[in-house]
This record gives C-alpha cells, sequence and structure tokens, in this order.
C-alpha cells in the first residue's frame, strides 16, 4: 500500500528525502513497508477512523546522524516525529500527531548508557535506554543506586522524563531529576544544555541550570528539538523498605483520605514516596477479566463492584506507598500513618509481609508496587489490558489541588460520565508533593470502532467540563492534545502564543514534531483541530 | 547633567516616550534627575571607567501599567531594564547592563503579598515583596510556615529567584522551588504559566508544569520579559533546630572537609540543609576591619590570618550548617556530622548552645545563619563591606562537581591571584545536593580607580583561567556577563545562538534588558564586549 504521505508533499519530495535518508543512516535502516511500520502504530487508537501513522520511519546510530537528518527534512520539507522507545501507551504509543510525518526512532540504535558515577548519583543516557536496561546496569555496576521506574519499565528514561512521566519514589519527578541535555535543534546544529556548554566541565550532570536563561523546560512535551543524551539523577539504595497497603471501604471515603494525606505527604516524611490511591476496577484489572465479574453489556453494577472488594480483600479505594530508612525510622512512620488513616471507619492496614502473593491474588498489586517502589521495573501493570478484550486505554489526567473535596468532585464526575458511555473506569489518585494528579485510564476493546469513538467522545466531553471546574490535564493522548492546549487559554491563548511564536524561530521549516502538545509550526497550523 | 541616552536612540524619541510613560504611569513615577537616579547606580561599581546608569526610571503601580510601559518602548525603541527591588549587589545592583537604559523598578509600587495558603505551604507574590516583607507577614499570618532567605533579606523573593539565586534551608534552590509565573511579555502580552494559563485551576502554585513545554526557567537570567507575579513554596517549620560550626585549622584541609560532606549531604540527611564552608576572610570580615589585623601594603599576611583565627576563636575554613526535627532526630544526626568531621585533624565542633553571640565575636556568624536557616531573614553579612574603606565587592562564582580535589585547586587557584592583585579573598564554598558552588568575594575599595580595574582584571582572568579547567560561573556581574557566556560555548556556541533566536523571536526591537546573560537582541549585538 502506499504510504500516506504528509499534507501538501509532493511524492517526488518524499521519495527523494528517503534516498537521502537511506545514504545518510544505511538502506535497513529507512523503513517503508507495512509490516515494518506496523509496530509504530497507535497501540491504542481513538476515535472510530483511525489516523494514518508515519511515512516512514528512520533509525540514526548516533548524534551526527540525527542531525543529518533533520537537514534533509528542511532541505526536503519532510516532518519528522521523533520518538525514544515510543512506549507512550495511552497517548499515541510511537504514532505521529500528523498523519504521514517521518518518525525518528532515535532509541532503537541509541540506546548506551553512556556513564554512571555511583558516588556522585547519576547516569547519562541515550535515548533507548530503557528501565529494564538501567537497573541490570546498576545491579550490575552500581549497586548502591536505585531508579525511579514508572508504573511499566519497558520505555526509555529519557522519552519519559521528556514527556513528563512521573514514578513513585522520591526521585518520582523525572523533569525535575533530569540534568543536562544534548539536543539537535530543529535546523540541525546540536546543543548541550547547562554545565554541558562549558567544555571540561565536570558538572554536566550535576548542576542543571548552567549560565543564562535556562531553557531544557521547553524540550519537555515539545517538538523543539530532539534529545540525544540525558542525564539522570539516581537515588542511593535506602537500608531498607516496607510497602503497605490501606484499603478503604466507600467511594465516597476519598474525600477523606486525600484531606489526611496532605499534611503527611508535604514535608516528605512521614510518606516518603509518592503515594497512589487506586481504585477497585484498576487493581481488579490486573489481576482478572471483566467477564469474571459481570458478563452483562451495561457499566459494572454495584453487586459487581463489592464481589471485587470481597474476593480480592480489597477496599473500593487502596491506598500504596513505601516507607524507607533503618528500621526504626521505618517503625516510627508506619505507626503515623497508620494511626491516620486508620481514623476512616472501616479501613483496614497491611504491609507486603502480611500478604503473600503466592496465594493471594488481591495482594499482587502490593508486591508489584513493593518492587517498582524499590527501582526493580515491571511490566504488571499491562495485565491490565485483558481486562476487556483487545484492551486498551485512554487517560484522563487532571491536577488540581492535592484537597479532599476535588478528588471526590472529579471521581464523582468521571464516574458518572465513565457508566453513562459503559467505559470501565480504572482511576488513580496521586498527591505528588503540593498536587494532586488524578489518572482517569478508560478501558475499551481496540478493534471495536464504536467503543473507540465513545471512548474519543467521552475523553472530549471530561476535558471540557473538567475545564469548567478548573482542572486541566498534565498529559494526554494525541488525538486530544488540540482541546487541551485550548484549555490552557488564559489572557486570549497568551501561552500558545509564545510557545507558536518559539516554534517558529526555532523551527522555520515546521519540520519537528508538528501538532505536539498542540503547539503547530507556522506551516501546519490549519491541521489544528 | 542631560541621562546618556541609549546608543542610537534620538534625544526626540527619548523626549516623547518620557511624555507617554508619564501619561501611563503618572509624572511622579517617571524619574530622571540625577539624584532620583543616583540610587538605581551599581554600589559596586568595577573598572577605572565607570559605566553610565540609566536614563530614566519608571515605577508602574500594577501589571496594565507594565505592559503599557512595553507598549511605549516598542514604539520608541527603548532598551527597558527591568528590577524588582534592584539589590542584586555584586553582580550590578539595579545599574542596567546597557548604558542609557531605562529602568523599570517593578517592584517599588508593585509589593503586594496576593496570597499564602499555610496548609499548602506557598505564597503568590509581587515583584516588590522582601524576605524581611514575607517574613513580617508570616509571622503574623502562617506561623507554621518559614521561608528560605539569601544571606542578605532585604532583596525581592522574585528577583532573587529569577537571578537563581540560593538559601540554605531545604528549600535553599529557589528556582526550583518557584511555581507558576505571571510575565509582561517583550511585545506587551501578558501571559500565565503552568496551571495559571488554565482558567480556575485552584494548582497555579502547586505544579509548575502545566500542559505543553514547560517555559518558566526561561524567564531566569534572562531577557525575555518582565515577572509581574511568582508562586514560591514554602516550607513547614521543623519542632526544632540546632546550628552547628565546625572549624578546620588549615587552607589544604578544605579538599578533606569537601570529600567527607558529599555522602553526608547527597541523601539531605544527616546534612539536612545547604552548608556552608567559610574561609576566615569572610568570618573575620563581618565583625572587624582589616586595619586590626594589618595596616601594611600587600596582602593579608599569614600571621593576621592566624591572629585572626586565634582572636575569633575559628578556622581557617568554618562550615556551618543546621539540623531540623525533634530532638532524637537532631542528637542522631549531629552525632553522624560530628564524628565524620571530627576526622580531620585540629577541627573542633561548637552548636549554637555552646557559643554566646553577646560575648564572643567570633560566635556572631554562628548566630546569623542559626537566623538564616530558620527562615528569619539579616542584614548583618553587609558589615563585609566595612572591611575595608568604601568596601565593595565583585564575585567570582564558579560551579563544579563536589570533590575536594576541585575545591582545593580552585581555592589555591584564586587565593594565589587574590594576592598578586591585592585583593582580599572572602570565600565560601556550598555544596547543594550534588554540584559545588564556589562564591569567591574580592572586595575592594569602590572609590579607588585603580582597585576598581585590578578588581576587574582579576575577575576575568579568573574567568578565563577557571574556564580552561573546566569550571563555569552560575551567575556574574554586568560587566562580565559576556566573557562568562562566551566560556559556556560548547559547539561553536550553540547554546548562546539558541537563546539569541528566541531572543528575537520574542523581542523583535530588542527593547527588553539587551545584554543581560551575554544576550543581546539583533539591534544591539554590536554592544557585546
Amino acid at each position: 500500500m502506499a504510504p500516506i504521505l504528509p499534507p501538501g508533499l509532493p511524492e517526488s519530495a518524499f521519495e527523494a528525502a528517503l534516498a537521502r535518508f537511506r545514504e545518510a543512516v544505511g538502506t535497513e535502516h529507512v523503513i517503508t513497508d507495512d509490516d515494518g511500520l506496523a509496530r509504530y502504530q497507535d497501540p491504542y487508537p481513538v476515535g472510530d477512523e483511525v489516523p494514518a501513522g508515519a511515512s516512514a520511519t528512520v533509525r540514526p546510530a548516533d548524534t551526527a546522524e540525527v542531525q543529518e537528518i533533520v537537514k534533509i527534512a528542511n532541505e526536503y520539507g519532510i516532518p519528522l516525529s521523533p520518538i525514544s522507545t515510543g512506549k507512550n501507551n495511552g497517548y499515541g504509543g510511537s504514532q505521529p500527531r500528523l498523519p504521514g510525518a517521518v518518525i525518528v526512532s532515535v532509541g532503537e540504535r541509541m540506546d548506551k548508557i553512556l556513564e554512571v558515577d555511583e558516588e556522585l548519583g547519576y547516569a547519562l543516557l541515550e535515548p533507548g535506554v530503557t528501565y529494564f536496561q538501567l537497573y541490570e546496569h546498576l545491579q550490575q555496576h552500581a549497586p548502591s543506586l536505585i531508579l525511579d521506574c514508572p508504573d511499566l519499565g519497558w520505555g526509555s528514561v529519557i522519552g519519559n522524563a521528556l514527556d513528563r512521566g512521573v514514578g513513585y519514589t522520591p526521585y518520582g519527578d523525572h523533569c525535575m531529576w533530569q540534568t543536562g541535555l544534548e539536543v539537535v535543534l530543529p535546523t540541525g546544529e546540536v546543543m548541550r544544555t547547562g554545565m554541558g556548554a562549558l567544555p571540561g566541565s565536570n558538572a554536566w550532570q550535576l548542576f542543571p541550570y548552567g549560565f543564562g536563561p535556562y531553557p531544557d523546560g521547553l524540550f519537555t512535551q515539545s517538538n523543539l528539538g530532539i534529545v540525544t543524551k540525558m542525564g539522570i539523577a539516581l537515588m542511593q539504595r535506602p537500608p531498607g523498605s516496607t510497602t503497605f497497603l490501606i484499603t478503604f471501604d466507600k467511594e465516597e471515603d476519598l474525600e477523606q483520605v486525600v484531606d489526611i494525606m496532605l499534611p503527611l505527604r508535604i514535608n516528605m516524611a512521614p510518606l516518603q514516596n509518592v503515594p497512589v490511591l487506586r481504585n477497585i476496577i484498576l487493581d481488579a484489572g490486573v489481576v482478572s477479566r471483566r467477564t469474571q465479574w459481570y458478563d452483562g453489556d451495561g457499566p459494572l453494577p454495584a453487586e459487581a463492584v463489592e464481589q471485587m472488594k470481597r474476593e480480592l480483600n480489597l477496599g473500593y479505594w487502596n491506598l500504596y506507598g513505601t516507607v524507607y530508612g533503618p528500621q526504626p525510622v521505618m517503625d516510627t512512620y508506619l505507626g503515623m500513618i497508620k494511626d491516620a488513616f486508620l481514623q476512616v471507619p472501616g479501613s483496614r492496614f497491611f504491609t507486603h509481609h502480611d500478604r503473600d502473593e503466592a496465594t493471594d491474588r488481591g495482594a499482587h498489586v502490593l508486591h508489584d508496587r513493593h518492587r517498582i517502589n524499590n527501582g526493580v521495573p515491571s511490566l504488571d501493570e499491562m495485565k491490565l489490558m485483558d481486562f476487556v478484550p483487545n484492551g486498551g486505554h485512554v487517560c484522563f489526567s487532571p491536577v488540581s489541588a492535592p484537597k479532599g473535596a476535588d478528588a471526590l468532585r472529579q471521581a464523582r464526575m468521571v464516574r458518572r460520565r465513565a457508566d453513562e458511555y459503559v467505559k470501565d473506569y480504572a482511576a488513580q489518585f496521586i498527591v505528588g508533593l503540593r498536587e494532586m494528579h488524578h489518572i482517569g485510564l478508560f478501558l475499551y476493546d481496540t478493534t471495536d470502532e464504536k467503543a473507540r469513538q465513545e471512548t474519543l467522545d467521552l475523553a472530549r466531553l471530561l476535558i471540557d467540563e473538567g475545564a469548567a471546574e478548573g482542572y486541566g490535564e498534565y498529559r494526554t493522548h494525541n488525538a486530544l492534545m488540540d482541546q487541551v492546549m485550548g484549555t490552557y487559554n488564559w489572557g486570549d491563548g497568551a501561552l500558545l502564543k509564545f510557545h507558536e511564536a518559539i516554534k517558529d524561530a526555532l523551527d522555520p521549516n515546521s519540520i519537528m514534531a508538528p501538532g505536539k502538545s498542540g503547539v503547530w509550526g507556522r506551516k501546519y497550523r490549519g491541521q489544528r483541530l
């Protein structure tokens, strides 16, 4: 099948560029066949009509090849779509925002761990380095360090940080713990930020700011360059750790639970890590199939939810966190945490020592969290995709103050709409430090056109309803980026205009990831939804 | 005296703009007389010929007036130089980088504390709010919160954060703890960053990133806008605190001390705050005059230094830090700290309970640090300026890995050159977390042309010598900005080219703080040194 070309691009230009790409990176690293491209498609597409994917994928071997690709793209007007490992599932995966763009799959061949300093606690990485790979390396070469993983460990450490993904240890804010970038800019120059701009500095991975304007944040959730190296801080392994689970019986307990959480979290003690509060759908989802609880057509009925709680020995809400330190510190903190949360009627407290993973299906998440919170990457959460046939998910991820009333208002708003659209709502609430992330996953059958469209409609509705209440998404699916950016419209859309001005200055031919986060270069602004 | 106009500006345009400024902010808020402008001059000028200051100062009352000023500046081609309170002493004070620019003194009338949330621990401020003012407010309205102050508390909380100043509590990295900006852009539009872009969000001061590219860092050490509001996180008051002093006898102890520090600091315990290691010149400087120790012409002789140590009961190096928490935590941490550092032969350990401020001159800094490390602003360090007649200082502030060998190499390099140029070298080394800041202050008589020029020559020499060793400044004086930016020249100066591209896109008429941090708009690029 002929590939879908980017809008307005003559086929001759496309072919000429492909020839040049092949010269630059080698024929075998320019992929244009349907089978080869299939793996770069969004695994969880939304909408009844799935947008076309990439027209080609190019796999550079080093920074110089990335520069060469970018220069060719400028010459022929080829829109590029860089990915690290492309595991941004639920947000579009590897698929370009602009149909027909050429994927620059940076991580496939650039996957070296360039440096790990055990004493200073950092790593310098290429984009292809996954959490699993870094984990193995640390185990072998720097066992006193642990890494902070997101829920799934197969993705790129760089890709996650650049998309402002989060993890669950004290180093959970990946964007904050990033130190030092090497970036190929949209016109092909290569730049190093922070102390990396000072030849011979031994502080590139130690001091992020350098001198003058601090630009690193511009390269997150953005389309202003291709990051080819990044430093990340790594935590010292604590002397011990205990992971706890506190179950709360009723949906409306959410308000009290979140209000208890803030004062325990804001000083990073006794809640030392980023605790996560998950609803029963999410916990049941990773250890069972929906049909086990209900095989009717509508939303999961209350009895099915009660049965999940009973059989898995969990609550409607389940709070997971980890305390770190020498035993006396852990004991003190666990005592404080227990005292605070057990004020909620019907709540129960367990540690990972109390429940056996092998025999207790409801303890699966507890043990998985224990591993993740100790820097051991996992793929267990992927089992959630088996809850419904051909399962996929799209996320609704609003941010607000960490207040119980806000949490409950959001949970009810989303659950009501999810029921209406008959999509299972697997929810988590995360209190980072001062803010709350609410991640609502809607599960649906990705092969069912109608379900895909309903999921998209549901997400669109919630984005608008959320914005009307002052809730804004921190991250979103390709299909929703324009809408979400549209909600950040204070001052007549001043923020987007600002981003567009920078975009056009740095990327005069609009070749770099058009439309990412709702920012389009001049050439493609008509593509905005 | 007729004011020095900005390069290339016809007097008629200047006069017309002044008339418009007067309309915009009121006649009494446009200052053009010599006496009125004198207070905006650099209090510590360097070089034998002191550059001209501002041609005028304009004092807006609110964001709308700032916008109006910026629009007028664009219309008439007037370079502006925004300041908050202008207390950036040692780095140029209030004085514009470009002689003849018009100061926009944002903080004089915009000095409101807009909000303090005691539960969530943040403040939303206007640029004129000083540390003293915020301290008084918290004492009265939110006593459970403390603020992080730099050495001197008279400056602007916003101004300090935007210049990437630091303090000494766990919230010492002011730029990192900033959350949410309102900025008037160089073309006059006003923008809010992060969740501030989402109308109705209650998380503007809670979640810095918002959605899409994260631009806040671009407004630090930069000239891309005028910040009119900023949020800052505030720490919860700890249950107790003890400040300690550890003295080290010999200059060469520095290497061992810094090497001991890193593992104690990197986990934020037992060294919970940003400890500061000061040389005897700095400590003696705030409680005495140079003539008391030596009245000859050359550098301070070794005997004078020994006498300082003896009379003040201090070491050549003196380490100050604070532990926080309930008593048992403080006792544990103090024990660990003591054990580690007392391995250095000749070292001695004190807490602020051990030495009486009223009777022990050498304990002055210890008690001042105790106040600062507990959020009580101070001006005591200003006394350093009395060490020499008409005293001023310029800073040499390189950043490196927190390694003993780097510290000692830097200290020796600087002391040798300072002796050669006969400038007293008051030094401190600060291990933030993974990086080390070395702040060397050179003290000189600001009325002495020759001393000013020698100080400038000394700083210039050290910047180049430091860069050759891989040490780069994190902040510098107006007169040195081009030189310092020139040392961040990796990849054929890619970083500066990047900044210039953004500068020209956002500030097409080059009106905003030309030359700040070595970044000049197109119009003034010929002014680069």
